[in-house]
């Protein structure tokens, strides 16, 4: 067995300062093992104590009469690091490092951190400040904190793994409350060694995990994080993680204009959506969406049928269905057939979705009728059940009915439970149909269930990496010019230009570009062209000497600086202008792409996506990146426009991406702004941009 | 007292087709009168009983032996109607109608609904297909239905109608088990005479009710919806309503451009934030942000404090508030001051938000003193507290501890509930600290606190009704030119413009409007102009000449039309681009102003508002629709763009929208697009207009 392996399951566990007092703290990971029948070995450690909850206290680690496969370490942050040592020593597996006092308490405390992961070799480390983790699967309790306690565990497939404590004792009380069932629980807290991407292969693996739920507050191996995800897409489980921290992204001031339109956050958003990690957007959806994935159920389509006992409920999940892009289509006549041959009288309106079999509630065999005649027909891709209150009455019949139509069909079925009536809620999960108490939850429930069907068939992403020779650039921040060359070393098209240094040269410029060219001041000390009067556009060889002569004085006006070089060059038109660029932070590096102009400036409306550590985008990527766009009908030929060159872009944002892969560290900033995407066949062209070169 | 105060809080109610066994629908409702100790007269009418629940039973409504206030009539739709009449006749106040089998099952219904209105006369009714009332002030149900009864009944501030009885019972079942109180709860249903608007109106007058929560599938009478809403907003109560039918918006085809561009739901959207009506986006909301509203607390700024004793659930709560735009400050030197006296040790972080005061859930009496520090502190406008696991042990004392602190202060104070602890929460919110489950819910909750503290000083809008002579137009689809003839007779400046027979003419034209022209084909039959080649910009008096014979060919070939009439009309140039319309559905007549521009079409960034019964739009609202698009910013000075002519817009709005309340059904369609806003001063230009005049 692996090390993770012996702490997730282990044989034998050592618990280092053990308490015999069960009501404290201390006391309560031998009590813990005990209640749920651990058995494998347990051995307390306590030079104070000879006996604890009947087993035999050691002394010390060296006393064990053998070596444990978990440490439990209850010692302080002063202490903790020698007990993590000798555990090491003895060759364990694995400790729990539960105090805190480390890298959250700043310097000293990180000081402390390193000494633990000194002490502990190559022995592995969970924590420290964690409160541990449960194997639920099998009963194993490794905490001491009564968060992670309960009479009785709600068994199941969703494997949880967290960054927080808290939250991992809050995930655990409401899945149990709401029958949702779980397999491991994971705390990773500071994560000094074991992290999520640690546990995220391990549960790919687990037989009983067949989905993964993450508590995220900071993924911090991008790389690793990455490669298991990819991993757990390949095993067909699929990862749903909540993170937070959306809202720093606000006061993260990037210091490029491309960074400050795609945020920290949006470097996530990219990064889940590459590797194929659904994103819970609220916090009840990261146990809503795995327990609906729970059941492996995946959806083929959007047209699904509601089944109701109750109007008012049926109509709200119905609208919110639409509001999400699903449809309800009304029964197709067969299936309206089977309907009616249910029952007799008027009861049921059976021309329409929701479909409403008002007595279906009461009556367990005209229920079972109705899910298989909607489960049967070719209409549906899935079936929502609303429970009324006329099924309270007998949660378990009208629960066992839904429950014996599951093995016919593997459409998902999901209830909706419209009263306050949690105990239903629970049995129908137990018993397999993934229940939810807001209309907006069964939305977010399908909604996934479908994503997952296609994220199967997905391949891993990532470009290759390239090596292209640089040309003759100075370092600090290029000018227009020199920041194009660059761009134009990398295979990406820039629109025409020349530099001059006076009118005479300006007009002849002119006249080679077809006489309709731009003007721009040449100048690395000049970062905001426009906004000191140095470009002018629509000029011909009649009127370019003068301007030229005019944007000069400007300039040395507003700025001070002499201009001695320009830019002449020829006005791209026709096109629709897109903004390309890159931001660094923490997590990786994005390459952004944005449509450009200044309404969707406003909109924000840009697309990222990470950089892979193997090279550049893959040309899939870049076309993604696109249609993700809002506007990405402006390049698909929306109202009679010209379809734009999709295949240049992509090659561009291709380029784009290898280059600031190849140049990593060196290139501290690049964008492309505006980028031309001239109509199909036609290419793209950067008309302007700027480069950071670091020495 | 009024016939609705009589129905409401009747004196003596007659149950008409009453049943002695109270296992039956029809025994019900004199069982539930008597249960919950109503204390006037209880009549139960049926020829076939002579006692019922120990009551005596009369054979019919004539021998009565008092007028009842109010009739409950359990007969189906086939004799309702004569129960009714009778009722009527004996000077009952109301008849709650529960029979189903009216106009939601098509024509012989709405036969039989209009037979029951007859009957009624003067008496109200309320259904038919209703559930009934519950007052639960008073303890008085009028149902038979098990949805609107239970053994205790929460009472408290939120009065709740409801379109829809199963939504009633659902609504009442939920705020009951999570503590929320209720004042009346009135199922409308199909609104035959009593609807949204009666209820609204007493509720306002409904000393037990604070908030109203209303369950809208649709608002039959506009205008007296928009007329008690306002008296709600002015007495300071605020509505908080869920509206279905949002997804329909998709399948309802709008004629004009305008219309699919707004939707039928953006109606309710404008006519909600019109009169100061919240919007409940999710379910859950039309209970959570009652619940907050009922504490009567409003909120006066933005800042929020996060007191907590679990990492984890601070930082998620935070979070979620950063994302919905409010702040949370660390705490002022003099508050840490205040927090740091309370406790010895480090156990508080008290230089950041969330306050984390680890052991603050288990003393009560630090608990008291951190919340009064928060609540004193200039630095917050409101206190969430969060509840962990830690609390869970003792939460009366918790909920004791917090209720004590809330008379000192009136910011609001709300609480998060982190672990499943539904009956934690509930005690808070018997205590008047409204307590979610949700991060999301906590954020919707203070941001309805903050929107209703803005809504009190808000006045009723609406522009005074104008008589404008219409100058000389022919009915049926106008052209571009006489529908520019016809906004300008409302005072909205049009680009100048020149109808002209040929080149000669043209170009003549092009040199009066300084040579920089547009040219236009002129037919009522070309609705599409530019779709058939009939729009040329850019044009001189030097090549307007050939441009109109090419033109003339293009659409010939392209439509078979042979154009005699070109438009030659000045281009505007330097303004922002938008669009002025109008959308009539049940609902009333929408005015819409959005930004124009391809890409902002493709954004949908529209706002609208509804035609009041008066005349048109008030100038200020018209400022707030401009205001309200997310584009606003490039009419306000964006990046250095000069600042629009927002007076010379807000005025061209209510001169379109008087032109619409004027014309009145006889404008079937009008649309200005694009509207030039200049730079501020310059005015605005009507460049292209259609309209459609009725005969």
């Amino acid at each position: 067995m692996d090390q993770i392996s012996r702490l997730m399951k282990p044989r034998s566990v050592a618990v280092i300062g053990a308490s015999a007092d069960i009501s404290k703290t201390a006391g309560r990971p031998v009590s813990y093992l005990l209640k749920h029948g651990f058995t494998g070995n347990i051995y307390p450690v306590n030079p104070k104590a000879s006996e604890i909850c009947g087993l035999p206290c050691y002394a010390d680690i060296a006393s064990l009469p053998d070596v444990p496969d978990v440490g439990i370490v209850l010692l302080g942050a002063e202490r903790a690091h020698q007990a993590v040592r000798e555990l090491a020593q003895r060759g364990t597996a694995a400790a729990i490092v539960l105090a805190s006092g480390y890298t959250e308490v700043g310097e000293e405390g990180a000081r402390r951190q390193k000494q633990l992961q000194e002490a502990a070799g190559k022995m592995r480390i969970l924590g420290p400040n964690t409160i541990g983790l449960v194997n639920i699967t099998d009963s194993i309790v490794l905490s001491a904190s009564g968060a992670l306690e309960m009479e009785h565990f709600p068994s199941g497939a969703v494997g949880v793994v967290s960054q927080s404590g808290g939250i991992l004792g809050a995930l655990l009380s409401r899945a149990a409350a709401r029958g949702i069932g779980l397999s491991k629980l994971i705390s990773t807290s500071n994560e000094v060694d074991l992290e999520l991407a640690d546990f995220i292969d391990w549960l790919v693996k687990d037989e009983s995990t067949k989905v993964i739920a993450l508590f995220v507050e900071s993924a911090r191996a991008t790389e690793r994080f990455r490669a298991a995800a990819l991993r757990a897409a390949q095993a067909g489980k699929p990862i749903v993680a909540f993170k937070i921290g959306r809202s720093e992204a606000g006061a993260q001031a990037a210091v490029s204009h491309t960074g400050a339109m795609a945020g920290a956050d949006a470097m996530y958003d990219a990064l889940f959506k590459q590797v194929g990690v659904i994103r819970a957007k609220r916090f009840d959806d990261l146990l809503d969406i795995p327990a609906a994935l729970a059941t492996e159920r995946r959806l083929k389509g959007k047209r699904v049928a509601i089944l109701t006992s109750t109007g008012g409920a049926g109509t709200l999940v119905s609208d919110d269905l639409g509001v999400c892009g699903f449809e309800t289509p009304a029964p197709d006549t067969q299936t309206a057939a089977s309907l009616r041959a249910l029952q007799t009288g008027d009861h049921a309106a059976l021309d329409r979705n929701p479909i409403d079999v008002t007595l279906a509630g009461l009556k367990p065999e005209l229920l079972r009728g109705a899910i298989r005649a909607l489960q049967n027909s070719p209409t549906y891709d899935a079936l929502v059940i609303i429970v009324g209150s006329s099924a309270l009455a007998m949660p378990e019949l009208m629960s066992n009915a839904i429950k014996s139509c599951l093995p016919e069909s593997d459409k998902p079925v999901i209830a909706y439970v419209s009263p306050h009536a949690p105990h239903v809620a629970a049995l129908l999960m137990q018993n397999g149909v993934p229940a939810f108490s807001s209309p907006e939850s069964c939305s977010t429930a399908l909604a996934a269930m479908l994503h997952t069907s296609q994220l199967q068939a997905r391949k891993p992403a990532g470009g290759a990496s390239i090596s292209i020779a640089l040309p003759d650039l100075p370092t600090g921040a290029l000018d227009e010019e020199q920041a194009k060359r660059l761009f134009d070393a990398y295979g990406i098209d820039c629109a025409r230009e020349q530099i001059v240094l006076n009118a005479q040269e300006a007009e002849m410029a002119a006249q080679t570009f077809g006489n309709r060219v731009a003007l721009k001041v040449l100048s690395s000390d000049i970062l905001h062209k426009s906004d000191v009067g140095g470009v002018a556009i629509n000029l011909s060889s009649d009127t370019i000497g003068a301007r030229l002569a005019e944007m000069k004085n400007v300039v040395k006006a507003k700025t001070g600086i002499t201009a001695e070089r320009f830019l002449v060059q020829e006005m791209v038109t026709g096109g629709t202008e897109m903004i390309l660029g890159m931001h660094r932070d923490t997590l990786g590096t994005g390459i952004m792409l944005g449509m450009g102009g200044i309404t969707a400036e406003l909109f924000k409306d840009t697309a990222m996506r990470l950089l892979p550590a193997t090279g550049g985008l893959s040309k899939a990527e870049a076309i993604e990146m696109a249609q993700e766009l809002k506007t990405w009908p402006l390049l698909d030929g929306y109202r009679g426009r010209p379809k734009g060159d999709i295949d240049a872009l992509a090659t561009a944002v291709v380029a784009f991406s290898e280059m600031v892969a190849q140049l990593g560290d060196k290139l501290s900033e690049a964008e492309i702004n505006p980028l031309f995407v001239l109509p199909d066949g036609q290419g793209v062209r950067a008309a302007d941009g700027i480069a950071i070169l670091e020495g």
